[in-house]
């Protein structure tokens, strides 16, 4: 129901007048986006870690907590083909948890600088649970149009950035390890705790393809639930081509753990196959074609490897949910 | 300790060259400022109203926790002297409180709409209890300086716009109707609880001192807290001759509730008395002269009807340590 609220809203007026940033993109989409006088594109995302929800204390170190939740918000900026440029906080913490509070805001505040939008601002309210809410402010790529989950049209080839499925396999690997665990890590499972513990918003690859996609976002509730939300935002349908998926891992959960983990951050593209590509391999963006966009009437679907199509279940990450019945850590 | 954190970090590099939004004030004063390219300033700043700490629902209608929350994050940037441009809200609530939920984010819809900045994204995780965390981006008044919290020189008047107390008042007659007071409000009484419910940013009176002003911030905490703020911002000291400070009650508690009650959102001025005045006369904004800035060797002070002046407190409302020992409401 909130959520119908939230996105309920996008015709409200947008500025008054000559001088004064005009509304040119409400809720919806990955960022909202305003025309700002004299030139440029303000963005607007915000983003929450809550304990028991977004993370887990007995298996995300405190910094991990500040990192990924910036990462995470700046990750819609990137969706939009912007880059961020001012990061805020607002923190809630139990009294006696100050010094595991600060941690977190030092770690925000070190990825933020990171990744070029600097803390600018923050609060702290005691509360019953570290609660982490980040708000990025960003500015759209100059000349490029915003990219955004609506315009994939039938034809366009969907592609996605790097490899999925990595930050729902390093939790799996988290939570053994917590469970009792003791085999030391490979390379290869330290790189997918990785994926989970510090994520890397796409931001060139978003202001690379902005211009040449027709839609894009990015992938933080798996394949399956966005490529739903971009297919339903565009009015299209879509197949994916299982064996094209670039997975994270190698075991059997990979797939599912693409499909349906969460988190990753990539990008989830939608365009011409020729432009797409030309301009992933010029801006030397890892990009690879996972499937098609069809018309509406087809659904969204799942090609498996033996070449029969099922239908992909609208299924993934959801806070709301993920609290209420099934706390994802 | 955290906000130590948050209070160090304003020497971070501010954006990375030509065409890029540049930060010209971080963290320590109401809102975060950038330069954007091409002309004007983005403001930023985030507040947070958790349930227990800024609320309480026997008290507080849920409509209420929307709007005041809505209005009090706008009220940094009128403290800036700037316009708001649009709003964000993570919002946190038990899974049995969906609609509850949905009714604080229609409330903050609302009143972010009525105040210029419409809601244009927003979030909702599980949580144990209700919480809402408002981030606003706006806009510098155009040919105005920024209204910042330093900037008071000794020989300033000290002013303040409307009155003050009025929303710590009303929380209390709140207070007592909850424990079976059942009086009627008479009309007086119920401004008070509006002060409280449903506070008004000052937007117009900041954008209008703000090229008047040496100094300014919005009062949410408590004029004497505030005026701390302003004083250590500025390097100077302050004299507030309790006669002259405009409070909205009548009654025995309507001067401490003026100093330490917190959420009024009116604004605290200092500046030029002739310029303030004739700023403040020409743009029809209530305004009164409270005291004047001092070097800051004679400390903050509180000079009593009688004459005799004493070192006014450093005490105020404070999110941090009264959900730790002394809940607000």
């Amino acid at each position: 129901m909130l959520r119908r609220v939230l996105d309920v809203l996008p015709a409200l007026p947008g500025g008054g007048g000559e001088g004064v940033p005009h509304l040119i993109l409400g809720p919806g989409d990955d960022a909202a986006a305003f025309a700002w006088p004299g030139g440029g594109t303000l963005l607007l995302t915000t983003d929450a870690a809550e304990e028991g929800v977004h993370f887990d204390r007995r298996l995300h170190p405190l910094r991990a907590i500040g990192r990924r939740a910036v990462a995470a918000a700046v990750s819609d900026i990137a969706a939009m083909g912007g880059r961020p440029v001012g990061t805020l906080i607002s923190l809630v913490a139990p009294p006696a948890e100050e010094t595991a509070a600060a941690r977190i805001a030092e770690a925000a505040a070190e990825r933020a600088a990171e990744l070029g939008a600097p803390l600018v601002g923050g609060n702290i309210t005691a509360g019953e649970r570290i609660g982490l809410h980040v708000a990025v402010a960003g500015a759209g790529t100059p000349g490029a149009p915003l990219l955004r989950r609506r315009g994939a049209k039938p034809g366009d080839g969907l592609f996605v950035t790097g490899s999925l499925g990595g930050a729902a396999l390093g939790l799996s690997l988290l939570r053994r390890r917590k469970e009792g665990e003791t085999t030391p890590l490979d390379p290869e499972e330290e790189a997918l705790v990785a994926r989970q513990l510090d994520p890397a918003p796409r931001l060139d690859a978003g202001a690379a393809l902005a211009g040449a996609a027709h839609a894009g976002m990015d992938l933080s509730d798996g394949l399956a639930l966005d490529l739903h939300r971009l297919a339903v935002a565009s009015g299209v349908g879509a197949c994916v081509q299982a064996a094209r998926v670039p997975l994270a891992g190698r075991g059997a959960q990979s797939l599912e753990a693409a499909l349906f983990g969460g988190e990753d951050y990539e990008l989830l593209i939608a365009g011409p196959r020729q432009t797409v590509r030309a301009a992933a391999r010029e801006a030397e963006v890892p990009l690879t074609q996972v499937g098609r966009v069809t018309a509406a009437g087809e659904g969204i679907r799942l090609e498996r490897a033996d070449g029969v199509a099922e239908p992909l279940p609208r299924r993934g990450w959801d806070s709301w949910t993920a609290g209420r019945r099934n706390p994802k850590s």
